[in-house]
């Protein structure tokens, strides 16, 4: 590998390479990741980029995962840290059409981002990076006593069913059933998911649990979330920080962690 | 149907109990009411449903009748009025799919509506009620000179058309045919629907009849309207209300009354 | 003709007299128009119809021209100019369905521009017309240095791109390819349409061709162009006005000329 860099390094030819065979799908993970932060760092190594981030108000995570065989083609012979403006990227990913094939290079000697498309155009999009900052943000160890696993579909409707009502949610687990309850000023409502509807693939309830959280940030997980995967995992315990975790459709993961609300006594 | 009351008070089960087999439908026929009222006294009795409604200038009146086949099933074992805020209802029921059949019940010790859906998840809606208030709305007794029965399609295309030049209309029948004039700051049209046209299914015009309408409150009715009834019937006379009936597709109708712009002179 | 024009004149007939067979294309030749000006002369005369005008910063012009073969009828027995809101037409226009036949008259008398639609309802739109302005807009004469006849899909793709980094843009050919570049901020990009693309008709470059332009006026007129023709010729040369032509499906053609940006040295 150290010949390949001193290669790569003598040419001035770009650090990391990868060629992205959806552009559509790549846009909606860094959209998953940019509802919590504007910009983020992209830890990029020979294994794959990875991003974690907390929401300016530490109440939000993202941990996004994302191995080498996400991607077509992936070089990248040495560790390197990225700071970015997502919205920048974002607006240009979404100038390509899905499932048009993006190459993504980066140069350690500019510190320039480039997106190459090939249709009946050529075309090339540099992106500026953002001076590095140091951002260390540590993956939560809890231990969930209720895991649901999950259509995508369903969770979304809950939540947009329960934005028409209030902006906190109440997330339960009974033995036999997940339980959502949304209360508003004039109304309110109570969803129940059995372990059997057809739109759950797996339920563990190790002991029964509750837990309330912003409905407005589990929206924009949700929302972000389903746009990229059609199964999620919802793990959570009474009064501790949930887990949402999407798995990719081809390979590696997009985690959300929430803290829960605890009301004033 | 004594004996079914007692049941149902002593167990505090539900007074009223309705099903909707096409929430869409409902939703709209709701909407058509909220077009001119925020809160509305639902009329409940043995027979079926009814909601009548001035707005609040006093300019349109409207007149829901919702006879009990209207409703997949329905239960309403003695006479109950429920005051609602029409647009919490509506962005319920919103959140109901198409066909998709809804489940309303009213408590009368809570005073709580509650509408239940199943899909996968099983989903009930709490909607509190407001404090009764007195309200008679007496339907007018009005004889009408002349009558089209007509598509809602095509007075809608006449209506939409005329918002795009004036914000007041005038409705006039020949013995031949019914002609829509408005005039704008800068430009004016006439529309001429011969009685012999595929759009006209009946057309009575006993007298020449002239009346003059504010275009606003018209376009909000015929919209309402025509979102839940394909055919309509429109009756005027010479500087008289109009009525607008929409016959509603299952059982019922919606009808709209307006009164008459008297031009000063 | 005269015999006709005294006949007209006589019973107080319209002056002119077309008919349109795609109210849709004809409403989006003269959005095209009103891209640049709210109101513009039409020039009318036997051989067709004209519309010439600069926009008020005097950077940019358009130049329509429908001869009389692009209508499916066309009488118009002596020249005459009508000067236009084009708003009001067009949102009149927008009232006739796509493929939907429309009559244009214009009545000396009255200095009225009629509009004619007949479906089940006969509808007559009575548009005023504005006093005239003496406005005489000249052709630019130009010989252009390159020329690139191409898809209108393909350049507005370009543009579009564009937009999401900056506001202006620079054309630059080279013997082989059109190069297009734009530059923002933080973010750039550059286009490379070779003269073997797909997407090229034909493509002239008498000598190395390189000028800057306002991305917002060519942005609008792409779009607009691109509403009503497939194909457009662009022509430009160094630091001079470009050109930017598409002949319309039946017949005509409509033509935009915008000067270069200068850059202060």
């Amino acid at each position: 590998m150290l010949w390949l860099n001193l290669i790569l390094g003598r040419r001035g030819s770009p650090l990391f390479k990868a060629v992205i065979s959806d552009a559509k799908l790549f846009r909606n993970i860094i959209s998953a990741v940019s509802t919590l932060v504007e910009e983020a760092n992209l830890d990029l190594d020979p294994e794959g980029l990875e991003v974690r981030a907390m929401d300016p108000s530490h109440v939000a995570m993202v941990d996004l995962d994302l191995p080498r065989d996400a991607f077509q083609e992936y070089e990248c012979p040495q560790s390197v840290t990225i700071r970015l403006g997502l919205d920048g990227l974002i607006k240009l990913l979404k100038r390509a059409k899905a499932n048009e094939k993006v190459m993504i290079t980066y140069n350690m000697e500019t510190k320039k981002i480039e997106l190459t498309v090939r249709n009946e155009v050529k075309k090339e999009f540099i992106i500026s990076t953002l001076e590095a900052v140091e951002e260390k943000t540590p993956t939560p160890k809890i231990t969930f006593k209720s895991r649901v696993k999950m259509t995508s579909a369903s969770l979304r409707e809950i939540i947009d069913d329960a934005q028409a009502i209030g902006d906190s949610i109440i997330f339960e687990t009974t033995p036999e059933k997940l339980i959502v309850l949304v209360e508003g000023e004039l109304n309110s409502a109570k969803f129940e998911l059995d372990k059997n509807s057809p739109a759950v693939v797996e339920f563990t309830a190790e002991e029964p649990s509750k837990a309330s959280f912003n409905l407005t940030y589990l929206a924009d997980m949700v929302r972000a979330g389903a746009s990229s995967s059609e199964i999620l995992n919802l793990e959570f315990s009474t009064n501790m920080p949930l887990k949402l975790e999407f798995p990719l459709p081809q390979s590696g993961s997009l985690s959300y962690y929430l803290a829960p609300r605890i009301e004033a006594e």
